[in-house]
């Protein structure tokens, strides 16, 4: 069955916009009484029928919904400094979407190479992984971040930086759990500088680890997500 | 500190060979008293000097080595039909790396789009990620096996299957330890089939889970480098 992701189902009847209605009808070439699949991004999973196959407003009868559909029990905002290749920094928003987050944050730090990030291009990215893999909560994409900004933000829940230094850190395995309410802020390829960390400490982020291996930032990235739902 | 991948480093001196050597000398125009990182992929890791910056054959002076660096109690063996898209099954296998596996062997399913593997292609993309990362032990890529050579083989261990079918199964992040010995088979796009799954669970194969999400090929094999790893 297809799978769309469309945020402004409501209803039982809804109609495709243009794009999506030509997709639909001249690249699938689905017809009449062919079912979809349709998450709204907000848990709200649909199962539709086609009732009006055309190729500029696609008509269709949602004959069955569930709300709340893979309702994460913890909240996962990551701060991220985008990668020099914007290909590695678009996997991770790919890879993040499908494992689980809630917020995503691109970062602007000192050792950043990438201090510009199109925001349209990533939601186009999230969006694709929605629809791909049936992705029920679509993460939100925020607009680019200074570090400044983000450590001296408001943030409901537990702070904590990543990063490579010898201290003796937490393990992110131990700190995560299914009720945590987390921000992780990711460093670039030369890591976050020591003022960077200071700061972070001082405004009460924790030092984790993501274990024993050097990982690239979007590895990094992708672990933490996957910290969060294997916790 | 530039890294290096050496399988065969071994005493106190080492020459690179003819094409890291010239990479050396000539790309990164290191010299004599120069300092580099060499892992060996088998846990041993190397601090050496440049004695003699030769772009044929440059010479160095291990003085500092570590053996067993970051060594894993467990141990995982992941079979997976590589992807349609040669680029996702590359992102997995520098993924992996990272993250941690010990043994990959690309699998040949009933519904596999990909039915051949390059296996010198395999080995650049985990040695980039070895060197990369100064990833300490290096998984071993195997030739591509038969769903039925991966599933009557011996393997002395656990052993499971994930795929998207309803039945109730195991959670992976509730089946793997800090010790587990584990086998697990990724399917390919379209999953493995009925058959397949059967023939699995007949020869010992216990189905897991790898969460709510339905992931991508690729997402999957990371994802259970990193239950591992976080487990």
């Amino acid at each position: 069955m297809h799978s769309f992701y469309c945020p402004d189902i409501n209803g039982n009847q809804y109609t495709f916009n243009e794009e999506e209605s030509k997709h639909c009808v001249r690249v699938l070439r689905l017809r009449e009484g062919d079912e979809v699949q349709i998450v709204d991004g907000r848990g709200g999973l649909y199962k539709a029928r086609i009732v009006d196959p055309n190729h500029k407003a696609c008509t269709l009868e949602v004959y069955e919904s569930a709300q709340e559909v893979g309702k994460r029990s913890y909240y996962l905002h990551i701060a991220i400094a985008p990668t020099k290749s914007v290909d590695r920094f678009e996997w991770f928003l790919e890879k993040a979407t499908e494992v689980g987050v809630d917020e995503i944050s691109p970062l602007r730090t000192e050792h950043s190479e990438r201090k510009q990030i199109k925001l349209d291009r990533c939601d186009k990215i999230v969006n694709a992984a929605v629809k791909q893999c049936l992705i029920s909560y679509r993460p939100q994409v925020n607009e680019m971040l200074s570090f400044a900004a983000i450590v001296n933000g408001k943030f409901d829940g537990d702070k904590y930086i990543a990063y490579c230094g010898e201290e003796t850190k937490e393990d992110i395995k131990t700190v995560l759990s299914p009720t945590s309410r987390a921000l992780v802020l990711i460093g670039p390829e030369g890591d976050f500088s020591p003022e960077e960390v200071r700061l972070a400490i001082a405004n009460g982020f924790k030092p984790v680890t993501l274990g024993m291996n050097r990982l690239r930032t979007e590895t990094a990235g992708v672990l933490v997500c996957a910290a969060a739902a294997l916790s």
